[in-house]
Formats: structure tokens, C-alpha cells, sequence
């Protein structure tokens, strides 16, 4: 009796792998600081939270397939205030974005089908992939060049008879890369002329910085029957344990059928469906002071990185994610030896190592992920231990 | 652009594609007693429900992949009390039971591969073997024989060098058959001998009557390796809009991989897993007396579609379904009939058509499944419509 050949072949999480040499530091009684995940330390808003607190029924019962009709109701307006114009027709509620990029998946793409996503690229895209059997070709951009959209030629060059959909992540995690609407516009011409789908995921739509704004996938006109947005409202409202995020599509084909898919799960969870339904009132203060905070932390984080020599690394507009290129071989090697070898005052911190999410093999094993979701006075320790770590590491090279 | 052919192909809901004769029927002012979905009427524990009230934590985070390590822990203390023994280290949470049975899927198959199902059953099992890739490969059960397991023969025909699994559903849905341990012995010798899994999905555990004691699929010994139960706690707490299930297998090579699949979508939601926990040390006295209720709704039921003449059925011992084989042609147009044109002071009932719970062409046109969901007034009143209705409907044919 063997595994299948999908569970042997799922990739482990490149990020999670290191968690044992975290616990054996802490173990050791070493503060670590984690900026090796996406979990902010901004508070949820209280609007949600108490709906947990408020809550009245007596029976917990299923919604529907698509999600609680308010809510989808009020997302219809959630996304007017951003200049994306829908019908609640348009939206599935699905159990946080992970489920909706699946749905998006197995709905374009039969198995054996290509996707084209930039890398590096947020890495459980490998395995929802997985999942539905397709393969991702990636499209590969730099650090040197802030993980910038590739010209045309470029991405045309991958585009084969199995090719699908593009797929992109616009504000980008890892990379904190913006896409201008003029990239996006060139994106369209080529998923017109080609036939093709495009699936934005746009998780990090808030997080934008240096007076930005962010343009939508579903903003650009023409796309009605290509473009797929992927949803979730984990980072905008720091409510990971939600679960809740959207699959939302203008053409009704695609709708239909995925409705199909979530038919089958039966239902988004409830009372944190109706959670998100009470963040949407949230007034736009509570957005610019998080901003705020996150611009400060980039700021400190980027210009602590500076300070280290030989490092490569352009300053990113959005997500709160920064991609540094090292000058050393092998940086999940330096973020072990962090972990198990280096400590300043008995702290230490933490990064991930940029080559999982990678689809190229070889790409982005000099290459570090910050996440800056640490207050500034935390960062500042933390970048310092680092460069120090660094600067002892590479002398013992 | 096409849609993918799973998407094109995957089966639309059965049970949903008459809503709209529900809703008109509601629009035209007619009250519809609904015994077509698996919704219970029973009030969620008040010990579920504090846990929302009482949330305290600002930050509504990521919780682990493999579900909180504090109700993993309690959940091997409910399974103990069920005559199961387990580690933590088997059991993963997942997003309710569907997400379990799709993860079994994927970890045991590859695209193509077979699993053997007795039919009637779970219609969704269709939809996860479309996200699968998988091939549903029906062992067919008789209303006359009150859907009991066919023998060794029968099972052992259906057996192919793609055969991966024997997925059965115990208590069943929509069935309501519960299988004696002998018959889990059985097919223990079955899959041992030719080398498969069994996944046997027991999220109605609770649910038996006449005395019975259900036999979990993790009892039977010689199974560590061949043996994943998918289970919930939607209908053992009246929590279905929780959405938490669970996955669990000994088989530490197939628990392994299958975290992998769990880590791609990060968590299950957060607050419903503190509820579920507190759900745990529930009293037993709570099964008791929600036993008794479905106890008695059975037998008014039963009773009452003995009252037909021509009605196939026997008793089910489980689960809180009925599937009742009627001296009609089409199941599904009596229903639709009933919706449409049928109503006595203006009230009339709703079934599912049991011919979506069948895989094999054609069986099960003549069938109904009744949920019996709802109060015994209710009930009552609902059966005569039924009685009534048929009547009626028989003349005209």
C-alpha cells in the first residue's frame, strides 16, 4: 500500500521545516524573533471580535454554499470604495483565500495544465497545485530589479498549448512588488490575444505605500470573462483565524461552476462570516494608522538593511514582505546556524529562506523573506542581531 | 476559454437543484416542512456557544496546521470514551468533515484511481472525487435489505488494479444503516488482503438506537496501516456552521504526508476549534437526551410510511435519515409536484430525491431520503401531508 504519488510528491512547507531548530533555541532559553511568518501583531478590530462576544442563535447552522447573502451584500460595497464595481452575484465566500485559489485552480486548469506565475511566488501555491493537479511554470524575476513584472516577450516565451491562466500577486508576497495599472494593462493584452484566464491574488490590496494605489485585476476593462480575484481577510483586518476570504468572478460560466465546488463543502464558517461582515464598516482611520505603522517598520527594515555590504535588495511598495539576497552560498545554512549558533544577550531572530519559493531550482538560495509584522522597537533588535549574526558568520566561511 | 472538464462535469447538488420549487412554493405563501437537508433543529451546547462570548485574545491568529495542540489533546480523551485509542499524533483538524474525506482522497489516490463506496450514498462524496480525480465505484445496497453490506463476493468483484480504498459511511447517510462489527471484520480481511485502505466516515458515531453500540473502523485490530476515519462535530453538537471535522489514521507514513496538504491552506478557523474543545467534556446525559428526541422522531417516521401501502423500507438503526422506496415512478417529479401543486391549509413537505445518493444509472428514481430534523408535531403533520400528497399524486398518474 503506497501513498499516492500527489502526497509523496507535495512539497513540505519550506518554512515550517526549520521549526524544529526554533523550538530547540527556545528550549535553550533564547528569545527568537520570528520574522519568518505572516502573523501581524496588530490587533483584530474590536467590531469584529464582537460579534463573537454578541453572538445570539442558539443553533449554529450551515449558510450557503456561496456564503451569508449580508455579507456578500456589503462586500459589493467594500470593493466600490476601491474602484472595483460587482454584483454580489459576482462573489463566493470561501474558507479564506487558500480555498479560493483552489477553486480557481481546479475550475480553469484541467490536470496537467500550466499556470504562469512569477517567482519567487507565496510557496503553498505548490501546494494547492498539487491538489489540483496542475503544473506551475514560473516566470522568474529579481531581486536586483525589485521583482518587477517581466516585459512581454518574456512571458509569452512560456505560454504553451497547456497554458491556462497567469497567475499573479498583486501586492506580491514574497516580494512586496506593486504591479502598475500599466502592467496589468500589458498583462490583459497578452491573456486576450492568448486566450488565457489571469487570477490575481489581491490578499494585500491595503498594504501599499509611498501614496501608491492599488490597481485591481477587475479594474481593467475587457477582462469580464478572464479575470479571477482571489480574496481574503486575514491581513486586511489581522484576522488570520478567520478563515474567510472570496473567489470573485465576472464570468458567470466560472461562477456557476464553482459554486459546484463549494456546493460540495457545503459552507464557509458562520459566525466568522458574520465577523467579516461587521470589519467592513470599519472607517478608513483604522487602515492609515496600520499603514502608518507598517511604513515605519519598512523604513527601519530597509534601512537597516542597507547597512550590510554586499546586499541586494530594492525597497518594496506593498505586503509588508522584504526579499534581501545575501552575500553568502546558502541562507537557510545561515538562518540554521542563527537559529542554533548565534545569539546576542540570548536573543536571536528568525527569516525565511527565500529559495522555496522558488520554482527555478537553484533560484533564491542566497535569498532571505523578512516579514516586518514586529513593532519597530523589536525590528530594530532584530535587524541588529543580524547583522551581527551575519558579519560573524561570514567570517567563519 | 473553456472551462476545465471537472468543472464542467461536476455534479450539481441534487438536494439544491429543487430550491427554486422551495422558494417558489414560499413565495406563494405555502409553508414548506423541510425534511430534505441534514440541518438539525437541535440548540448547539451552551458550553460551544460561551466560548464565542467569552473570547478574549486581540489578535484572531493563525492557528497550527494539524489544529490547536490543546483540542487534539482533548479529542484522544472523547475517542477513549468511544472504546477508541489513539495518539495526538494521528489526529489532524480539519475545515468539517469534508475537508477530511477530500485529504483521504488525495493522499490515497492518484488521478484515476478507484474507491469502492456502497451505494445510496453522501452525494458530496461525488464532488470530492471530482476535486480528486478519483473514480467512484458504486457497491450497490437494497432498501428490501435495509441497505445492509453485500458479502465478501459482491465486494471482492468490484476490485481492480486501480481499486486505492473501500469508503463507507457508518452510521450511513442517507441510508441509516449501521454496520455490525462483524461486517467491519469482514471487510478488515478485504482490504488487508488486497492491500488497501479503508476510510470510513463516522461523523453520526453518536447516532444509534435500539440499544446498538456503534464499532468504529479504529477499533478493529490489524488496521493501523490500512485504517483513516473522517469525522465532525456538525451533527454531534448541532454545529454545522463550526465547520470542524477531523482526519485520523495510525498510519504515521499517510498522517505524515497528509499535514503536508494541511499546511498548504495554513489552519482551520481558530474560535471554532476553542468551541469544539469546550464541546468535549460535554455530559454524556446531552447524547442522551438528544438520542431519545431522534429516537422518537425515527419511530413516528417509520410509522407513519408504514401507513403506505407499496412502501419499501425497513427500520435504520442510525444517523437521523430514512430512505423509503415509493409506488411511484419518479421520485423527483412527486417532489417537485408536491412543492408545486400540492398543499393541505397551506403547508406543504419537501424530501431529497434519493436517486443523487446512487451512482449507478437509473437506481433509486423511485426513492426518497427523509432527514428527520425536525420536531414531532412537526413531523406529524408533515408525514400526512405526505400520506395525502401521494395519494393524490397516484390517482393522476
Amino acid at each position: 500500500m503506497n501513498l499516492s504519488e500527489r502526497a509523496a510528491g507535495i512539497q513540505a512547507s519550506p518554512i515550517r521545516k526549520l521549526k524544529p531548530y526554533d523550538d530547540a533555541a527556545r528550549l535553550k532559553g533564547i528569545k527568537v524573533y520570528h520574522l519568518n511568518i505572516g502573523q501581524p501583531d496588530i490587533e483584530t478590530p474590536d467590531e469584529m471580535l464582537q460579534v463573537y462576544s454578541n453572538y445570539q442563535d442558539k443553533i449554529l447552522a450551515y449558510g450557503p454554499a456561496q456564503g451569508l447573502d449580508e455579507y456578500r451584500t456589503n462586500l459589493v460595497k467594500y470593493y466600490q470604495k476601491h474602484g472595483i464595481m460587482l454584483d454580489r452575484e459576482s462573489i463566493i465566500i470561501t474558507t479564506a483565500g487558500s480555498e479560493a485559489i483552489i477553486f480557481a485552480m481546479l475550475v480553469t486548469c484541467n490536470p496537467g495544465d500550466e499556470i504562469i506565475i512569477p517567482e519567487p511566488f507565496y510557496t503553498n501555491y505548490n501546494g494547492f497545485a498539487t491538489i489540483a493537479g496542475i503544473k506551475i511554470v514560473p516566470l522568474t524575476t529579481k531581486a536586483e530589479e525589485g521583482f518587477k513584472l517581466p516585459d512581454d516577450e518574456a512571458i509569452e516565451a512560456l505560454i504553451t498549448p497547456r497554458t491556462k491562466a497567469i497567475m499573479i500577486c498583486n501586492p506580491g508576497n514574497p516580494t512586496g512588488a506593486v504591479y502598475p495599472r500599466e502592467d496589468l494593462l500589458r498583462l490583459s493584452e497578452i491573456v486576450q490575444q492568448n486566450n488565457l484566464y489571469v487570477i490575481s491574488d489581491e490578499v494585500y490590496r491595503e498594504f501599499v505605500y509611498d501614496g501608491l494605489t492599488h490597481t485591481s485585476i477587475m479594474e481593467i476593462p475587457g477582462l469580464e470573462k478572464n479575470a479571477i480575484m482571489v480574496d481574503s481577510i486575514s491581513k486586511r483586518y489581522s484576522a488570520c483565524g478567520a478563515r474567510i476570504g472570496c473567489f470573485i468572478t465576472q464570468n458567470k460560466e466560472i461562477i456557476a461552476a464553482t459554486l459546484k465546488f463549494a456546493q460540495a463543502r457545503l459552507c464557509p464558517p458562520t459566525i466568522d462570516q458574520l465577523a467579516a461582515n461587521a470589519a467592513i464598516d470599519i472607517e478608513e482611520e483604522y487602515f492609515d494608522k496600520i499603514l502608518k505603522e507598517y511604513d515605519k517598520r519598512r523604513n527601519l527594515v530597509f534601512r537597516e538593511l542597507q547597512k550590510v555590504e554586499g546586499i541586494i535588495c530594492k525597497k518594496p511598495q506593498g505586503a509588508f514582505y522584504i526579499i534581501a539576497k545575501l552575500p553568502i552560498a546558502d541562507a537557510e545554512k545561515f538562518i540554521i546556524w542563527m537559529l542554533s549558533e548565534f545569539s546576542v544577550d540570548n536573543e536571536t531572530v528568525m527569516f525565511a529562506p527565500a529559495e522555496g519559493f522558488y520554482a527555478t531550482p537553484g533560484l533564491g538560495k542566497d535569498e532571505i523573506r523578512l516579514a516586518y509584522v514586529l513593532n519597530e522597537a523589536a525590528l530594530l533588535k532584530a535587524m541588529n542581531i543580524f547583522r551581527k549574526g551575519l558579519e560573524e558568520y561570514r567570517k567563519n566561511q
